[in-house]
């Protein structure tokens, strides 16, 4: 049993919307709102809150600009957010790891 | 990145508290409420109510049984339980390797 590296587990990492996020802005440098949305398969506002919650943990940036008249958002991992998230990784990779020894 | 992967986690076994519940019952023929309420760190209430799910969806099952007056609850792992926590962690595994590889 993993009693430890389940305790571990990021919950802010942990829900699929922010994985996805987080998984995406760890391969690129930046990533659009609208890119992020189709590719975590989420909704404007459930989106929007899943960021917010990452950006105040202050595992991601925000950037809002204009092209013109329309708004884009843009987002990035910090290098917090890099380090949470290969912890994370480690820490499912744990978990993962003792259920393949125990089972 | 690892859309697909994301999109196919289990969210009745990605909750923690519901994944420490799997770990602990894939390892072990059957354990009782209490050690499962202690190594899963949940209350009475909350664990209750992830049992329940687990039990509706047929992962696990649960038998009450008495001990003199007092009351016993013991769960166990399915065929199915088992087979959907394996195919969680596979999952979960192509997640961190897609990650390593890209990152």
């Amino acid at each position: 049993m993993s009693r430890e590296e389940i305790k571990n587990i990021d919950p802010l990492i942990h829900a699929p919307v922010r994985l996805a996020v987080l998984s995406i802005l760890a391969a690129v440098q930046q990533a659009d709102f609208s890119y992020l949305k189709k590719t975590a398969d989420a909704t404007d506002g459930n989106l929007s809150r899943h960021l917010s919650k990452l950006e105040d943990a202050g595992y991601i940036s925000i950037k809002k600009t204009f092209e013109g008249k329309k708004p884009r958002t843009f987002c990035s991992i910090t290098k917090k957010g890099r380090e949470m998230f290969m912890a994370y990784l480690d820490n499912l990779q744990k978990i993962i790891d003792k259920q393949k020894g125990d089972v």
